[in-house]
């Protein structure tokens, strides 16, 4: 499918920090992209990966049977669907009182390759799920089982995650801030962009926390960006030796 | 389509109150199905019909465009396939920010037959809404057009509304306390169960009024579940003659 | 017992608005008595009479059964314990996602002399409650039992309702703005100040419809004070005739 | 000053509804101009005017004293230089826990020629206010008065209420739907180019009225906009008749 | 007391997670245990014991005195009531503007033999009680004293905490996840099925983190119970030994 | 200016904790002065000094160029105006859907001397920001730039900040709890006060500690504050030595 995004961008997309992504993509003209109050369960994090997607409606008794059938709960054919290097973004409508997986879904899913999983709504097991090594952001911790309030409903289509849309194979990038949605179709110019914004603005940085004034460095005037270009050569240099 | 539940059994589901369904489907073990914050755009509006389903997913500037194209355009592509006695329930995350619908789209499905219109976000143009005669419930008015803050998705998925899971061809009833959904299977049974609560509520409500104690009348205990017997045969043949 | 207020007391307070109400209470230190969300169900009401209270806790399944029963249910004692000139407080924590009586229910009360009904949850069967003549307050329209969400815990207890504390027997006042409660303690001297107060406002008020500034009127300087002093002997002058 | 908008343009800006206003200046490129949760006190309403800004900040005990001193207090400063065709615009923090103004404040803006009063907080005396004649636009009712919960401290700056922006002199709009703010640069254009809206929008309404598709109607084709032209050229020369 | 539950009992709820617990108990169909919002103050924490109720309603001026009494403060009164292995709830009301309790009282409990505390408000001086030593749950921190927002009411009465109903004597279990309310009735029952049940989650979720499918594995098949039945003999037999 | 705080007075500020500082100042009768949600980005953190104000109005296209200009944007202006000991202070609105500044400015506002930053918004980069060394406090971590929801409007003038008022030089104390305004006028007093009560709370939680009653004890009887006085005789002596 055209729209997946290779290896190589997904990877150069690791690299900025969210906020970095968040400004090129408004620089493109693209604002509301990044989830609001959903937060890394642990600090450290770091994850990227297209959207594997799952919708879940509130639960209603004569949709939901006591009995689990991974061969007809939506959540679970999901479950075994999810691909390596997939990132698994659950709609759960901000509904934080019940969980939308629990430490045996999200370990399957790390077993399978999945790179992060994201919700709005909130994780069970969540401390188990912590130490599992896979990223994993949500709105809250909730011990109730998903069904006492979602009913999964659809994969694989556009959902809403905290705030923002989401399309199956977006990329889906998250750090110690939170969880950014890059379009699949804008990924390799953001990529590109990012990591140039990125390396400016530590250059920049340097300079603030050298004591420099603001005013002529951030953002730079033309003494700075010619100070910042030759240091970009220098550093190229220096790296072909 | 089996699920299609025919007119009779809608018009039964007209006459009973939204309270006295949610009561009788509480009987039946379903609950979650009476909208939350979802209030009648003006008093004494009552309606019931088929829900046809429109979900909105949160704008992001690169999947709208700012011409509007009918045959592409989800939600239009709706307005054009709602079908006469059906009811529009749109999905828009609860966020009040921007209108799901405006007067000209309203008046359009009304003339299509469509007999009511639902969303947990808001109408603009709801003065002009109010005026035509289609039954319309919200959260809120709000003047900014849908593409402020939503994106139409999907037509004809299930989708949360209020609070509330609703299925396609579920049956939405409003009143002037709000919208309640009866759930396609279920409205056979609970149109008769609701007619027969309702007729009964009537009868202790008249006792009520006149003085009575709720004790041995609401709950009714035998003597007053016999008195109601009686009274109802005398009603039946009273219409007889 | 000594707390109970008269008659007499009770007329005075329907007079004046629970602005003014309110404001006067803030002259004798006490802030926190006007109740947030709460509105009523239909425009130009008024009420005033003692508190008398029904306190709600969450439902929990192993808490309910499904048939009620008038005489341990707390919420169906306290309907049939209701004395004439009493006010319904009903504490639903602010939830609405259920009605916490119906009409079946206030109709009882009404019938039972009661002259209001207050909560910070919703009501069912609102419609129909707006018809009864019974003043009714509440922050939502829900058509689902009570027994959905609450659970009735104990009557005649000091509550919270509205964000504000209500102990038996305080003076629950309504008008079209809302609801005050008035303490017990302080009821009498409340009632005499409001009505100066309002009676004085009055007075500036003409002034300000007649085009005077502000300054030197609201607050009045000594001029309008005397003047006010003059206009209050003619008055009293006046109906002596 | 040059920012000061003609009572032409004023005029011409109480034609359209909100909505349509809100859709000019989204074509304009400006979207977050439409209060949010900020309603009528009453229906019916319409009004434009400039903006005459009031800003509180949460009330602190040490910061206000009981007697209000009218030359000093910037609320009641305010009131007294508010100009005829203005309207009083509230910044109250969103926060409906106490009036940002009475009906005798209100009573004298309306006197001095103020044309409305709009708060993101409530009214107090609401129910006399809504009689006054001065449309009045908030959040919800309150009868404690403003120092309860705010601070007067500011006038004639940019403020924020329901959550857009407002600069003094910006136009401000209300109509049976709520208030929108429209930037004083932009109030000429945008009075043009809604009232051209309006006028199309009605002859696509009366289209749909008559049972037509929005396919090709609205927006509209070619064909529809050749009737659009000849129309209005119709409807010109009748008005020279 | 009938429903004291014995200490056996309590430390066999201390092994399952909280998660467990709310799965036993939404089987036995009680689903609304689990609190919202309350969150540990700090990781790893681990509790049970029979609930100890304080409620809270709105602080107010006339209600409240400067002066603590220990005898007459019904929160102080509590504090020196509590018995050795009970949790201390609060009802808060959701409040999170002050504070519910302090160093010095959650220190004085601490000795008193309590296990834990749990509000649905704040905690001051939370990061001195999260040094105690006991485990601790709110949903904010706030320095308030509690006196500004809330005025204790009652001791040992059913209250609301987090959303879920607590009576005195039920048992309050809380994790790193958050705090789960098992009622008395219930507690032998849900001890039993929550180790079973926990047991055979270790096992499946060992088969998981080995890299099988959930499907047959979560929920088991019959293969997979057969292995599981098979694996506690086995183990029992190890313990044997 | 007189109400410059002295050093020697915000080194005392340092010293209890806001619970002590909130218990003193409500004693001198101002409650409302604890940052409601306003939260430290890391623990260990404490600050104090006079408060430097920004005030952010909602964005509005007409209103920020994309280009940032040093000398004309208000916040980039309070930037470089900041002095050494100052804690920047910014009014968000409680609107965390966009940070409100990022690690650069962090950065050059920690150079420039400045001891901390609060907002009852968002920060952006707040893992950067964290390593900084500049105790930081906001309601959430947001990597949207400020630009996206907020517009930089004024610098050192009143603001709102998670609920309270912050006046220009108002000193703001920081600790793990959150964040505190004490009123320049009252800074010294408080000082005092605080650290003598929190001299006597630290003997009185040692007798708690120790397994002795609150009664007598907390507050303290004649006989308790007997024995405090002479411990501060004889520590007053050891110092001595």
């Amino acid at each position: 499918m055209s729209n997946r995004i290779g290896k190589d961008i997904i990877d150069l997309l690791l690299r900025p920090s969210t906020a970095t992504l968040t400004s090129v993509m408004r620089e493109l003209g693209v604002t509301n992209i990044f989830m609001h109050r959903v937060e890394p369960l642990r600090s450290g994090m770091k994850m990227a990966g297209p959207a594997f997607t799952l919708r879940y409606i509130p639960a209603r008794q004569d949709l939901d049977t006591s009995v689990i059938d991974n061969l007809r709960d939506v959540q679970r054919i999901g479950i075994e669907e999810i691909a390596p290097g997939q990132v698994l973004v659950i709609d759960a409508r901000g509904d934080t009182r019940a969980g939308t997986m629990g430490a045996i879904l999200a370990t399957r899913i790390y077993r399978r390759g999945a790179v992060g999983v994201v919700t709005d709504g909130a994780f069970r097991d969540s401390p188990v799920i912590a130490e599992i090594g896979l990223p994993a952001y949500a709105v809250a911790m909730n011990a109730n089982t998903n069904k006492t309030i979602h009913h999964p409903s659809e994969i694989q289509v556009p959902i809403a995650c905290g705030g923002v849309a989401v399309i199956p194979n977006d990329i889906i990038v998250g750090d110690g801030e939170g969880v950014v949605v890059v379009p699949a179709s804008m990924a390799e110019k953001v990529a590109e962009m990012a990591i140039a914004m990125e390396e400016k603005e530590d250059f920049l940085l340097e300079k603030i926390r050298a004591g420099e004034s603001i005013v002529g460095v951030y953002p730079p005037d033309e003494k700075i960006i010619g100070e910042y270009e030759e240091w970009k050569i220098k550093k190229a240099r220096a790296c072909e030796h």
